[in-house]
């Protein structure tokens, strides 16, 4: 046998030795044939103090525990115990209630993929327990279809939210057996799922995803297996053939984003929600499977999002009625639905096709969502929620412990728990980083070779990141670093050497033969930034935002304390940003000044229409503009905010 | 006997001679003791040719004769006969459908006010009489809440609609007798009156107006018949006392503008119908018991309505979510809601405020909204509505001849067919002109003198009217021309003498002894006007609309047939406006063309944000914008629309 067969033989062995759950990251796309990134375990990550940090104990300490004190006050526990004659009592909640609690044990699963929890672990086990002994012998588990409903099971899948709620139930099965090898909740999943598989199809009964979500748990449950029945059924239901037999309308079409063919879609519409998770599936689909239909219609609707449809803050989904999709460049502010389900569908969305792809802009798009739209989604006390993320208010109670439909918080803590598996991955070509942050990855390359990398950083509020390269032994292989797209003029020095520019918008590929200890200094350029919109963007036309690095800013009342907020507009023309470190000051902010204009009187004293030019207003008095990270927005109660501000070119004098 | 009391009673014997059906108006406040202003019959005024002439004749001739088919069509009449056993067919349509024949009823009623029309008298005496054969011994009336539903009559007054389908049928048999002293279908109402004020009242059971609209049925049901217990029912109903034995709860005391005292509100706030709706039954309530809190409450709310919440076409309701107001100074333009039958309701209210106050500024919004707001919803076919009436359109349907809600379409009939009632006045002190076009007034002075106005104007596309005042003999009293709140430099002559100049907004009060021929030349300024919002409508930051005369106009894209209508802006510091007739273009209109930029390339080809100082566009090409006005778009197809322009300050060179 010759040497490098030998070598290739012994680094496959290895990788074999290693697979299994502990191996597996946030989606396990390692054998995917059509992933041309490969994801790293949570556990591979560990998160060293910074921005994240504090979110990311908070999440753990104070959100976690009681999020399920909220469920199991609002019977969401119980509907399953009294199926089982445990709890006489009415079942309680919207139809959908059960997936709030898999949510919720999904992001229990990742806090323990990160390090073991013994009381959260057996809170999880207790949970598994209640669950499984309310699933019935055919495999069948939902809450709200049984007892006097029980004949209605699948005749209204449209909204039943069936396949949906066991979707969160194997996500949370999987995340679990990949956190500790247990399958007992992945089992019930699996009775679940082949049962439908048993019973559905296109010469059975037929099937639909009323909510996507179930398609990408398929694909998992697929890659977890190696049981095709399940990629086959996400592709069934991908395909979107049963509108006939199902009696759906054009309407339902569009709003479900489900029931016609996933590669005949064009563009986003219909609820927000339901279009990412569906783009989700289609992604681990394609990724499986290579179907370059699915591949184009993705790109398709990647333009669409991001060249029409997403707000500056990475939210997607305009429009309160439906949780839906404008039109194309139908971005309201203060009437933003932008729900934090969708800002983390939309995430979600972009690292599956980070994986498929490999491109920078993915990654972008991700990182836009994780700072701003679904960072905002949860309060720097962990314990208050958005379910809307408007990016202008006039003082709405906007942040609430509980929703009835309470998707976004269990959902905001399972982002937060998985964060480690996102930072880094690797290609047969090397190891990527993806994200910034104070963090030690300890895995390998993908010849199975040992592979650290200590990253050092205050990012996102300054723009130095210090890596440290620590291959198992001295080695050829490629460390692509993320350049945002909005940074301009990165320096990168490898080992001390002269400074290289790296472009944004891309990976900066470092190829060398790297030994232990090698170092790289990254320094991106955080200057604040005025940004304008498209002005097809009709709402944004005359204003502009405020951004640094990845975060989105915004004006809050309580940091312009002479004037209403809507009083105010931003001047252009003069000497730019001050900025200013404040610890004590919403968890630590950075904030920033800029020069602007308060009306001399109130504006609300004005008439609401004027003509042109006897309307020209009084300059106003010069003031200072002082702007936090748009995630912080109402923490201090209630209040006046904006991201668009009213922008005078000059100054005037 | 002394003459002068001799005098008074002649007058109020001849007042009292010509009382009675004929005498009455859209609504009757000749007798009530807090009107300020009087209106005069629908009958006392013929409409000459002119901008309105051809609007009302379509109506008359089109738009009366194909709805009532169309409410045929639809089943609206089988619901009625069905339950007299004529008809074996389900009952369809949603809960209030009623309504919608009474309110074409009134239409059909209100043309009769202005000329018999036999065929169409003997259409509403059949309709009336399958209406009443479907009414029951107690009085009751309702399609709906029928066969089984019948026991759950008024356990539902949230959502019922039952008073709210009663007022309409109230409203369209006074209009009928109005127009012809027949009371069959007005006997019919008023056994339904006469139930509710039976069984219901503080120390019966508790009623609730969920969808306000009875309040002012009654009040008219009051001056018709004279019936007290009629106003203290409408009373009873404005004091929103049932809210505890109704178990309202907060949400529904917001959206149904009614449950809680009319008294205590103090913003424009939910549904936007029920709001204006509320609002005219106060004010009527008010003109009859001069009750000060009333009066408040309702310059609150006017206040609130005319400086923050109502779009620059009158229309008002920024939300498609609940129908609804937004905050103060959330004005949507491509999400606008404004509804057809809300920007009625605001002409209906302040009508009813002109009428109470007698000042200028009612009559302005009334203007603004008939011109605007209303006369869009319906297209110049006549055969196609407007639902919604948003300010900005990317090109959806927006007309159709059948909504399955279709209260707008014969609201919109119903105001163009009644038309001539609002366009004269009278006070003690003379006569009254609201309104200008071509038009005939027919009736007396308040002290019984006879008095014709002759009114020759091209209005709105002029700005001259002509006014011939010729009272049965020679005497002293006041013309008051209502000069518009847009007209700058207003010009009247009065009997050929030197031009007195008239501030807007304002009645000018001309004061003499008139003699048969008098002449009153009156010259408005018709200068295109761009207008700004107030900065605190966000959305129209940097942006402006035009308006002359009373049309508001906009941008349609068959007119601008370069350049996608969103790569447009206007450009100030140029010559103005140029204006054409075009006598062949949407049935006549002005046509108004000023100078403005295209983008160089497609902005759908930018980015969607971008850094400030880099994205700088190209000044782009000069082109010239043409501006139609705003009630004739979408009807030539689908189209993109835009109210509110970009705008340049100065041209780029």
């Amino acid at each position: 046998m010759r040497p490098f067969l030998l070598a290739c033989l012994a680094a496959s062995a290895l990788l074999a030795a290693s697979a299994g759950w502990q191996s597996e990251g946030v989606v396990d796309v390692n054998q995917s044939p059509h992933a041309r990134l490969h994801a790293v375990p949570v556990r591979a990550v560990t998160m060293g103090s910074g921005f994240w940090a504090s979110r990311r104990a908070v999440n753990a300490e104070k959100s976690i525990p009681t999020m399920l004190a909220e469920l199991e006050d609002h019977g969401i526990v119980d509907n399953f115990l009294r199926l089982e004659g445990k709890k006489d009592v009415p079942r309680r909640g919207p139809l959908y209630t059960d997936s709030d609690l898999y949510k919720w044990m999904e992001a229990a699963a990742f806090v323990l993929q990160s390090g073991d929890d013994p009381k959260l672990r057996a809170e999880f086990d207790r949970l598994t327990g209640i669950i499984l002994a309310a699933q019935e012998p055919s495999g069948y588990l939902n809450t709200y279809w049984s007892e006097e409903r029980t004949a209605k099971r699948f005749t209204e899948m449209y909204r039943s939210h069936e396949l949906y709620c066991m979707g969160h139930m194997l996500q949370a099965a999987i995340a679990y057996y990949r956190a500790t090898g247990d399958r007992k909740l992945l089992d019930g999943g699996i009775r679940f799922a082949d049962y439908m598989v048993a019973n559905f199809g296109p010469a059975k009964r037929p099937a639909l995803t009323g909510h996507p979500e179930f398609e990408m748990a398929l694909v998992e449950l697929y890659r977890t297996t190696g049981d095709r029945r399940y990629l086959d059924f996400a592709g069934y239901l991908l395909s979107g053939v049963e509108r006939a037999r199902l009696h759906l309308t054009g309407d339902q079409l569009v709003y479900l984003f489900s029931g016609k063919p996933f590669t005949s879609r064009t563009g986003l519409e219909g609820h927000a929600v339901r279009a990412m998770y569906a783009a989700c599936g289609a992604t681990d689909y394609y990724m499986e499977t290579g179907d370059a239909a699915y591949l184009k219609t993705l790109e398709t609707l990647w333009g669409d999002l991001a060249n029409r449809k997403m707000y500056i803050t990475g939210g997607v989904g305009s429009r309160e009625s439906g949780e839906s999709f404008g039109e194309a460049y139908e971005l309201p502010n203060a009437q933003a639905y932008g729900e934090s389900c969708a800002a983390i569908g939309n995430m979600m969305w972009n690292w599956r096709m980070l994986l498929a792809r490999g491109e920078a802009r993915f990654a972008d798009v991700m990182e836009r969502a994780l700072y701003n739209g679904i960072n905002s989604g949860m309060s720097l006390s962990g314990t208050l929620y958005c379910y809307r993320n408007p990016l202008e208010s006039s003082g709405e109670q906007i942040r609430n412990a509980w929703y009835d439909t309470t998707c976004c918080p269990p959902n905001l803590e399972r982002i937060l728990a998985s964060l480690p598996g996102y930072m880094y991955g690797t290609s047969p070509r090397g190891v990527y980083v993806h994200l910034f942050h104070n963090s030690d990855l300890d895995w390998r390359l993908e010849d199975g070779a040992g592979l650290r990398i200590a990253q050092r950083t205050e990012y996102p509020w300054k723009g130095t990141v210090d890596l440290t390269v620590n291959p198992a032994h001295a080695a050829e292989f490629s460390l692509f670093v993320r350049i945002p797209n909005w940074a301009d003029g990165t320096a990168i020095r490898v080992r001390g050497a002269a400074p290289a520019n790296a472009r944004g918008g891309e990976y900066y590929e470092i190829r060398r033969r790297w030994e232990p200890g090698d170092t790289v200094h990254v320094e991106f350029a955080m200057r604040p930034r005025l940004v304008r919109a498209n002005p097809l963007v009709r709402e944004d036309v005359g204003r502009v935002a405020v951004e640094r690095g990845p975060l989105v800013y915004c004006l809050e009342q309580p940091d312009q304390p002479d004037s209403n907020l809507f009083d105010l507009s931003l001047t252009g023309g003069g000497s730019g940003f001050d900025s200013e470190w404040r610890a004590d000051l919403l968890g630590g902010v950075l904030v920033l000044r800029h020069a602007g204009l308060a009306s001399e009187r109130s504006l609300a004293g004005e008439p609401l229409y004027a003509a042109l030019e006897a309307a020209r207003p009084a300059p106003g008095k010069k003031v200072v503009l002082t702007f936090i990270p748009y995630y912080a927005w109402a923490n201090r109660g209630p209040s006046r905010m904006e991201v668009w501000v009213p922008y005078t070119p000059a100054a005037a004098e």
